[in-house]
Order: structure tokens, then sequence, then C-alpha cells
């Protein structure tokens, strides 16, 4: 990771961030320790104030520290020095119902009170979101739009918005048109058309365990079954045993998100991501691929899509920019491939088309509003602030609890001692104004009642602090 | 209709009106002839212009003649002095699948084409609209919006706009509150929701026959199955044919639109909304009530919805803003009555929540933007070219063709001589680059293949005059 130093004599602020850089590695300084003031190093050493902040730039770009706003440099954590993390997910191989939705509804109104501090919430701080400049551009497609724009809209939607994510998907490894692509209401209604298209009632679904709360719901309406798969924290679905399931029986199709998956952060590798298209091609079994979270890599380039090694058109890709931009503007899409037809077909008969202007906005954004410039300022935050959470689970929760390490996104799943109950835990919890994510959401039937989902799309603020506190005594307490 | 003439002898415009009257009544002047021109009639008399002008406005409210702008007045058609009105439908009473989304496609695909004129589409003139002012305020609410409002809302969607919704039902008979609504992407989700809240797969669905194809797309996207109910033109489905359907097997819900039907027009009187209610609730199923066009009578006050006379939370409420306000803002709503917890969430599992800017604009709208007297316009414009067209088929198509009389809406269904094909019209008139939709659109059978819906949402101009003329003519030759 550090590269080797280059002769430093001669550079004086190259000897002061070696000095520091040896106070880490010895552990001096240690993970999330706040490194001396620019000021006091500079008195201490006698040196410039420059050269002390040329030598925590020059720490910065190796990784070691990291600026905080208002706040100076720390010592950057590295996850592994931490905490554990859970292993890959052992569940049972059968098909069953789904019965989260009540659990969902119970989780869902306590976020109505806004006195509770809601650590499970799969949502972005609306103040790291171009909040502002969306709602100008509403404003101004508003005011620009005549009476055309208050019609009845085709149901794949307004142009205008899926020429944008067409050509976005180049980044995803994908060359889609316009015509490839339906507007949707979120991706929440992207995956639902996705499922109805390829699935009936009573079909089986495979999906990743643990996988979000809201596709077990969508497979719960739709009156099918769902057939966990063990999945990876890292590396996402195990294909072993995928292949398993659809040999026992048949599969009618696979909903997963291959990047930065939802609660595990797992990052599916592209080649791996191959041998699953491939896969199901053989077997012409549909995959409904959710990639809500694929924009927000915490560093290195974007992962591509499943869908870019998709031949057949069996690939239905379901995106969103509620995760990146607007999640007030309910604007989502779906490239269903070879079920479009039939995709647009239940769209209009579940919302007939999507609202015109939001739609006119976000492509406004998309062309000329810095998407790319804004996409690395939230990646950065929400990279640092999965850290910061990170590191407060593992200074304020019980001895024994794991936490994954993703790679990207903004949520973390943590598996606490078998004897903590999260179901009577979050009861506690908000009792003392503190919510999260329940383990048993996130699986059809009652499984993770020892683990949670933690959301870290805020700005980790001392209120995020003392929530993660009270959870950890609480827990601890078990 | 006409009241009696008062004493006129020293009322100059009185004995205008009088002679124009006679006129009328005798058919000198006919319904739809231009009536002598102000200033004419004014030289011929030797009368003031403010003397004629008096006495057309005496005629205008005694509804013999009507303005019609930049062109003077016309004689008022009388429906029933021209086109005989098609008979109670008598549809098969089985149980059976839905197989009509193919065709619904076929042609909202033509929709797309904008060189066609579609006499079938059941949407309003954008011209007729408030569209400025919405977007006006959609800037409003957008400029003033913090951060703050873009976020996920919850499932029921915006506390303003739920109330404001809740206010007005006070003008359907009802007293909901803002609790009781849940906000919807347009009426068709409102359906959506209800109809899976109450229903599952292979359940038996009543429904009106002819009924609007949405209906039937929802249902068969569903896998139920609709079981036709014959329905009166005038006064909607026959509720001794329901009793009949549902002694004879188990009916899950009752989907049905009482006030100025699709495609009917039909407006189910109160007394018999009530008996409807009453004979449901003893047998507990569910009244799915969808009252998009309750606000359209042509005169008299606005009906009552069924949910008025409901005592068990059994009729699911439906309606929205897209044939009063604003198609393009997919705002809708439903008040679920006792399924309210379950619709909300299966609207968290369809598309989490509606977009926040769009309902709290049209919540503006409803409060300050002055709705009543919106509607009090368009209303009479509905009402104005729903004359105009009807007229226009009676001149146009070919004999023994048979037009409903709405006292509501904008719709017409019009049954043509049994030897028409409408299906193969269809196709001829497209190439002609005239759409209308086709009868067997508004059954789950293809029944109704001499029948076609023509909607008059769009001011009677010659293009739409001479579209009506090459469609009566291609109906004629066949």
């Amino acid at each position: 990771m550090v590269k080797a130093l280059p002769a430093i004599e001669d550079h004086l602020y190259e000897q002061m961030a070696g000095k520091i850089h040896r106070l880490i590695e010895r552990g001096t300084l240690r993970p999330g320790d706040r490194v001396p003031s620019v000021r006091k190093l500079s008195q201490q050493h006698d040196v410039s104030i420059a050269t002390v902040l040329q030598a925590y730039m020059l720490l910065e770009d190796r990784g070691l520290i990291e600026a905080r706003p208002q706040s100076g440099y720390y010592v950057r954590p590295r996850f592994r020095e931490l905490l554990a993390e859970p292993a890959k997910s052992e569940p049972a191989a059968t098909a069953c119902c789904v019965d989260v939705s009540n659990l969902a509804m119970r989780i869902l109104h306590t976020f109505a009170d806004p006195s509770i501090v809601r650590l499970g919430a799969g949502v972005a701080s609306p103040e790291l979101l171009p909040s502002e400049k969306l709602h100008h551009l509403l404003a101004s497609v508003a005011r620009r739009s005549g009476a055309i724009a208050n019609r009845y809209e085709q149901p794949a939607g307004t142009v205008e918005f899926r020429r944008q994510i067409a050509r976005r998907s180049l980044d995803w490894g994908c060359a889609l048109s316009a015509d490839d692509i339906v507007g949707t209401i979120g991706c929440m209604e992207a995956i639902t058309l996705s499922l109805r298209a390829v699935a009936k009632p009573g079909d089986a679904i495979a999906v990743e365990s643990p996988t979000y709360f809201g596709v077990l719901q969508i497979i719960e309406a739709s009156g099918m079954k769902a057939v966990e798969v063990g999945t990876y924290p890292r590396h996402g679905m195990c294909l072993d045993e995928l292949a398993v399931a659809i040999r026992r029986r048949k599969i009618a199709a696979v909903v997963l998100t291959p990047n930065f998956q939802n609660p595990l952060g797992a990052l599916m590798p592209d080649e791996k991501k191959k041998a699953l298209v491939e896969a199901l091609s053989k077997k012409d079994i549909p995959l409904i691929e959710d990639d809500i979270y694929g924009d927000l890599q915490h560093e290195g380039p974007r992962p591509k899509v499943a869908k870019a090694f998709d031949k057949k058109g069996l690939v239905l890709l379901c995106g969103s920019v509620s995760k990146t931009l607007a999640p007030g503007f309910r604007v989502g899409w779906c490239a269903p491939g070879r079920f479009k037809e039939r995709v647009e077909l239940l769209k209009f008969a579940n919302t007939v088309s999507s609202p015109i202007l939001p739609q006119l906005a976000i492509a406004e954004f998309l062309q000329n509003g810095g998407y790319d410039h804004h996409l690395r300022k939230i990646r950065k935050s929400y990279a640092q602030q999965v850290r910061l959470m990170y590191e407060a689970i593992g200074k304020y929760f019980p001895e024994g609890t794991k936490v994954t390490q993703p790679k990207g996104g903004f949520l973390l799943w943590v598996e606490l001692p078998k004897r903590v109950d999260v179901l009577q835990l979050f009861d506690k919890a908000t009792e003392q104004k503190v919510s999260f994510g329940p383990g048993p959401l996130f699986s059809p039937k009652p499984n993770y009642r020892n683990f949670l989902r933690i959301s870290c799309g805020y700005p980790f603020k001392p209120q995020i602090e003392h929530a993660v506190m009270t959870l950890g005594r609480l827990a601890g307490k078990n």
C-alpha cells in the first residue's frame, strides 16, 4: 500500500511525513486518532505551517490520514485491524412464502417520528445531495414547459430522460439506446415490473441472503416464493449454490444486486458477473439486476453491470437516482432487454407513465449539472461516513461483533453475538430514540436474528455517535 | 324543460327571446344551427345590441342556445332528437381471464404518432387545463422547498396534499381526514393497490360491461378473473345482475365507476349507490370505486360517491387530478377504508412513495388556485364538446348508429350497425390518420366488436370534425 519513500533529506515536509507515518505504523497513532494540529506541529518542530500542510497532504495521498471538515486530520481507519467480517451466509435451500411486510411497515412507521435517530434507513442525507440545484432545475423546466408537458406521457417515459440514462450506460459497460429504457417510479417500480414481467404467482425467485427487504416485499405482494442463496459479504451470491438451487427446482428468475449489495455492500467481481450471466443464459433464466448503488464505489473505477455481459436480452437492469441525487423525485428506470414490451405494458397497468417534469429535471442535471463532479464528492463522503461508523461500532459494540467492509454504497451489515435478539433490541432502542434495520427484515424467514443493518448515509455527527453508543450499550446488555 | 313565460309585453328582450324560442320549438332553427348574429337581429328588428344580447342570455339560461367562442350563438342540441341510445349490455355471466393488454398497447402506440387525430384517447386538452399556473406553482414549491423535500416520503404521501383531498371530500358526501388517504401515482396506482389489497390471483372481480380497459389490464396483470355485469348506459351497473353473479360464485371485489362511467358516461343515482353499498356490505364484499370523472358533471350539483354510504369501511375510493388538472403530474389518491394499512404496505412495495413536489403543487392549487372556478369552466367546455361531437356523429356516421347521452365527463360510447367490425375499422382509420377506442378493448372477451369509444376532451375544431367525417365514411363503407 505504502510506496517506498524517495530520498528525503532535502525535503523537510517529507521528513515530517515520514515521522508521522512511522507513528501510525507502530500503532502509536491508531485509526481514528486525531494527528497533532498543523499549528502545534509547526511550533514543536519549528517549521512553517506550509511545510506541515504539505506533509499532511502527502500522508493523505498515501491513504494514511484524512481531513474531517472543521475538525482537523485523523488517522484513517483500516478495516482489517478492527473487527472480523461476518462469514458467508448459509440459508436453508427451500422455497418459501415471504412475510416481511408487517415488520417492514412497523419499522417504517418509526421513521415518521423525527426525534428518532434512524441508523437503519438506507437514505442519503439531503445535505449531501444537490437538492437546491435540482429544485432550481425543476422550477426551470416547469417554467419553460408549455401546456404540452401537462399530458399523459407514453409508458416508457420522456425521451430526454431515457437518452441521458442511455448515455451514462457506457460507463457501466453497456451501450443502451433510449429505446431500450423504460422510465419508472424509482428503482422499486423497476424491480416490481421486471419481476411481474418474467414470473407469475407461485413461482420461485432466487435471491441473495440476506437481501433488500423491498425485494422481499415485492415477492410477497406478487404471491411468489423466495429461494435464498448463500452470499459472500465481499463478492456476492455464491454461484455454486445458485447452480444447485436451479438443479433442484424451477427458478423463474434471479434478483440480485451485484454492485454494493444491500445490506452486505458486496461487490461481485466482473468475471463472476460474466459467469453468472452465462450460467443463467444457458438455462434461459432472467436476471433482475438492481444497480441502485452502482455509482457509489468508494475508490477506483465504476464497476460494470452484469447486463454488460448479457447477449440474449435476459438481464433486466434496474436503477434510479434515489441514492445519488433525489429520493424525493422518484425517478428510476429499467432496461428490460427482451422483456421490454411486457414491462411497458405492465408499466401502463401500474402507473400509466411517470410524472414528466421530474424526469426532465433529472435529465437536465445528468446532461449539464456536473453529475460526475457530484459523484466524486458524495463517494468521498459516503466512504468517510462508512469508515467513521465502522470505527464507532468497533468502539461501542459488544465484543465479538462482526462487521462488513463494503467497497461502495453506505451500508454496513453487523453481526452481534448470538445471544442478542435484534427484535427485542429494536424495541428497547426505539424507546431510547434509536432505530436500525433488524436482520429478520432481510430474509423471507425470520433469520438473522442477531444481525442488523446500519446506514451511513448521513454525515457522522455527535448525535449519530451518541446513537451508536446507545445501541452498543443496549446490545451489550442482552 | 322550458318554464312558462311571464308577461312579456313591456320587455322588448323577452319578446325577442320568445320569437327565437318559437323558431326553435317549431324546428325552423334546428340543434346546431347558428342563430342570427346580434348585429343582424338588432338591425332587422330595430332594437339595441344590448336588447338582443339580453334576449340571448335569457335563451342561454333556458338551455336553448349556447355561445361558442369567437363564433356566435348556436341552438343547443337536445340529445333525444338525434340518435337512439345503446341498450343495457348483456354480457355472458362467466368469470374469465383477461387479455386486452396487447390490443391496448397496439392502440397506445398509435398515440405516439402526432399526425394521428386521436378521437379515442380519454385525455383532456392541455389547453383546457391550468397548465401554466400549475407549472408556476411547481416552480414555486420547488424554489421554496429546502433540501428537506428531497427525501423518501412516507408511503401515504405528503400531509399537505392529503389534507386538501380530505377537505374536498365534503363535496362528495364524505368527511375523510388526511389520515384516511394514501397518495398514489394517478388513479391507476390507486386501483392497482386497492385490488391487490382485497383480492389475490385467481379471484373473480365483478366489473361493469363495458368497462375501462385500464381496470381490465390491472386484473390481467394481477392474474385475476373478470366477471362482467350488465350495465345501463344511463344508470350504471345492474344491481340485480350483480346479485345473481354474487349468488353464483365467490366475488372477491367489485370495481366500478358510479359517476360518469368510462366508456358509458353512466351516472348511478345516489339511491342506487346506497343500495349497492348496502348489498355488498351484507356479503362483506369490498367495492373499489373509481371516481376520476366525479368532478365533471355537465350541470347541477357534484354527484356523491358510493363511499358516502359506506359504514363498514368496505369502499376503497380512488381518484386523481388527471382529468381535471394535470395528467402529467400523476397525482392520485386512494381512501381505502379498513384496508388502509394493507394499501400503504403495497404502496411501499410498488413505488415506495409518490414524488413530493408535484403533490405539494397540486395541494397548493386545491387550496388557493381557484379549483372550483376552474371546474365550472371545464365542465362547460366538456359539456359543449360532448354535444358538438354527438352532433357530428349524428351527421357523419351511418344510419342505425346509436350513441350514449352522458351527463358528465367527456366520453361517448357509440354503437355502429352490426355489420361493422371496429378492429378492421381501426386499421383503416389509422391509415387515414384517425384513431379511436375500439369496443373490444372495454371487455375481457372480444365483445363490442361494433362499438367504439369517442373522447371529447379537446375543443371541437375543424380538424376533429374532419376526423369524425373520415371515420363515419369508413364505417359506412363496412
